[in-house]
């Protein structure tokens, strides 16, 4: 089990004295209000982080991806990470979501149509995205500096 | 060595017919003008997401921690990336930028007085926070979407 600290300062901008934990309920409005996040994850034993664009959906991180990409090859019950945040560096002030969990691909007909509904075709409907990838959390932490 | 396929959709969110690789300089840039990224590592075997306040400075990333915090127990020489972005939803646009290298605490007295010389306070000046870590990039990759 992983614990991130409570107060442990790297869970936001270097600072522990004005952050306050969110809980999962406030994490996870948080999430669907996002459009876009950053996963991570190891590619050739390295960690990496690619931003996404994505959806919240029942409680699932869902994202497209295409046959062969990066991302496709994360979708075979690896653990990664799923973090979305926002800043206000002047006003020193914002918040930051993560997820830790495994990501797979949806391949039951009922849940690929299900993604598909979703219409998560915010950047681009490239005819070669027609991968589906969840991420289930395992872990959902938040914070916000105030 | 880490390649991510130019043209790759995951570096970017969901697209790969609108982006435009950055050259190094260009990432650089952005990397100087970003105040908030996020570190990606391997926390108990599991890839973890820290966003954190940092300065671009000499060509390596700055920031600061407190001993026996989670981002100080990355400063061992582990491989870690690094992952600045800016994107608007509404205009599909905007640009992300990828550090992979390796992080260390900057234990050199004069390196070390460089760094409390940026100035690195955004968020707060913690006491405790009093350690300085840098990442050394290896590999520099961006894209801007468009």
């Amino acid at each position: 089990m992983i614990t991130v600290t409570p107060g442990d300062s790297s869970a936001t901008p270097n600072d522990r004295r004005t952050s306050v934990e969110l809980d999962r309920q406030e994490c996870e409005r948080l999430l669907a209000e996002a459009l876009v996040g950053r996963i991570g994850f190891n590619f050739a034993g390295h960690p990496v982080i690619l931003p996404v664009a994505f959806r919240f959906f029942e409680g699932e991180i869902i994202f497209r991806t295409g046959k062969g990409q990066t991302l496709h090859g994360v979708a075979a019950d690896k653990p990664v990470a799923f973090e979305v945040d926002k800043w206000d560096a002047w006003e020193r002030k914002g918040w930051s979501v993560l997820v830790l969990g495994t990501a797979s691909e949806i391949v039951d007909y009922e849940e690929f149509m299900e993604a598909e509904e979703l219409n998560l075709q915010l950047w681009a409907d490239s005819e070669d995205q027609d991968r589906w990838v969840r991420i289930i959390p395992n872990k959902v932490t938040g914070r916000r500096m105030e």
